[in-house]
């Protein structure tokens, strides 16, 4: 079958073997896949993955799995959890200790034909949504999950630093809590959809972006940069006792002093994979546009081209159809 | 009066002009003082300070300040709040927005025969606390703002790396707390302390500590190094949806990947100064032994004699009398 397959370069196999499910996984059919910011840091080395790439998909099973009937339309997490660690046995499978991750560490990815999953990482998706909004799913929930580690109120103010693909989800996501927020923002395209939504920004390419944001200004700051930037202007922007929240991965190390960290008691948290349920319950009632981002479709066969297109300056979600 | 006066060099003046109180402000005389890192620190050029050194005191009111009568042993919060700004509203007068501070940044501090300080910045000492204990009250309150900040369960693993002078005093608090403590420590005075107060430890001039501490393996992990190099070893040995305490305040930046702190979800606080009145109920009953702390007491008079001493490697508390 054909998948694209990352081996310190990128090639798009077209005799790739069939994926072998174990009893407690399915096989999935590909019905579409999203290209993330991840799996572009992939193909410059991050986390030595050789392997399928791919995450962000919506497929359909391809035989009875438990209550998923065949042909039922899936979503899936990512994380493939051992079910026996401290982690597991916490209720925290997205941090088992042996874990592999979909399409980014040790565990074939979804851009492909066909591809395995174990069956407890499955939902079913609503019929009411399609499969261009349910691909969104998994990073919708990836933004869901600042609000689940980090508690935010209608009367704070919260910056959002990074409008690229996950940042506009998070924007949208942190919008729908009532708080006063405020996006920073680089490129034309995300700037528009900001307008579209009526969600205030700031442009960063003005020289006073800084003064118009406020330093020691905000409750929550939320870095979406994907650079060691971010860091820098997060803690710039946050007020005493207020929080930063990390979402991106970049590799780096930020030019940032902590001392300012300990002397206005601030709070950084980590965050990574979220809640599905709370994602496709969004999607459901139609309360986040993810349509307006998608920037473009390719077929599985041109997936080198998506990939090309995806990693131009700019671009949001380019998405892949086998 | 006699003064100890840092401006570009450290300096033992004779002849500083008496403090003149403000309605609002008590004059205090000195008993006991206390050198802290941040005296040190403040000598190499931290925070840009000019003025009398010393924020660790105990003292006496010279006059009646409402409730406390001319006489009073007092310790005394060393932030010096304005009173109107939204945290002092919030009532955090300790993150006021237009705050100075004792000895650290523009208000004389207390390594000086008399001076002043804001009556509602003081604390009445009891009886049973000797000067030795209460001139502990400042650092021991901001260790107690590690729990403060952080909530720790009596079932928790945590590891507290640097065992100096307030790393000491929060590993005394941290043990009281019943959970699974473990000092990273390296100079003898500590160890033996350590040793005495039966507080697990691990020597870091092993070659493997590391691995005796284990990594990915705390719950929360606090960080009294005082150095960049500290964080690095925290976020090393913290475990996933674990918190690093950052305790200490230095120059420079940490080297240190924070892709860590986004694929484990680790959360950073930062903390500073503590709870007052949580320190002397604790010094009242006996219950953190801080005189074994002490390694020599200095007259005023020999105060740059007594900081050549606190600068030692591996010293613990030096003190002054006036």
């Amino acid at each position: 079958m054909r998948a694209l397959h990352f081996d310190e370069a990128l090639t798009l196999r077209q005799d790739f073997p069939e994926p072998e499910p174990q009893p407690h996984e399915a096989l999935i059919r590909l019905r579409l896949a999203g290209i993330c910011h991840t799996d572009l840091e992939l193909t410059r080395g991050y986390m030595g993955f050789k392997g399928v790439l791919g995450h962000e998909f919506v497929g359909e099973t391809l035989a009875d799995y438990g209550s998923f009937a065949a042909g039922t339309r899936v979503v899936g997490e990512i994380n493939i959890a051992c079910g026996v660690c401290d982690f597991c046995l916490a209720n925290l499978p997205s941090q088992c200790r042996n874990r592999s991750t979909l399409g980014i560490d040790r565990y074939d990815g979804v851009f492909s034909e066909r591809f395995r999953l174990p069956i407890q990482n499955l939902y079913a998706v609503p019929e009411t949504i399609t499969d261009e909004a349910a691909v969104f799913t998994e990073p919708l929930a990836a933004a869901l999950q600042i609000p689940a580690l980090v508690p935010i109120t209608p009367s704070q103010r919260v910056v959002l630093i990074g409008a690229g693909k996950l940042g506009l989800l998070a924007a949208q996501v942190l919008r729908q809590l009532g708080c006063e927020l405020l996006v920073v923002a680089r490129k034309p395209r995300p700037i528009s959809l900001l307008e579209k939504w009526h969600i205030p920004y700031v442009d960063a390419r003005r020289a006073d972006w800084m003064d118009r944001v406020g330093r020691n200004s905000a409750h929550v700051v939320v870095d979406c940069t994907g650079n060691a930037d971010g860091f820098a202007s997060a803690l710039t922007i946050v007020r005493p006792r207020g929080t930063i929240v990390l979402k991106s991965t970049y590799s780096g190390v930020p030019n940032a002093d902590l001392s300012r960290v300990v002397i206005d008691e601030i709070k950084i948290v980590g965050s990574r994979c979220g809640p599905f349920g709370a994602a496709i319950r969004l999607l459901e009632n139609a309360l986040i546009d993810v349509e307006s981002m998608i920037e473009a479709v390719y077929p599985l066969e041109d997936s080198l081209a998506a990939f090309e297109h995806a990693s131009s300056s700019g671009v949001l979600k380019v998405l892949l159809r086998p």
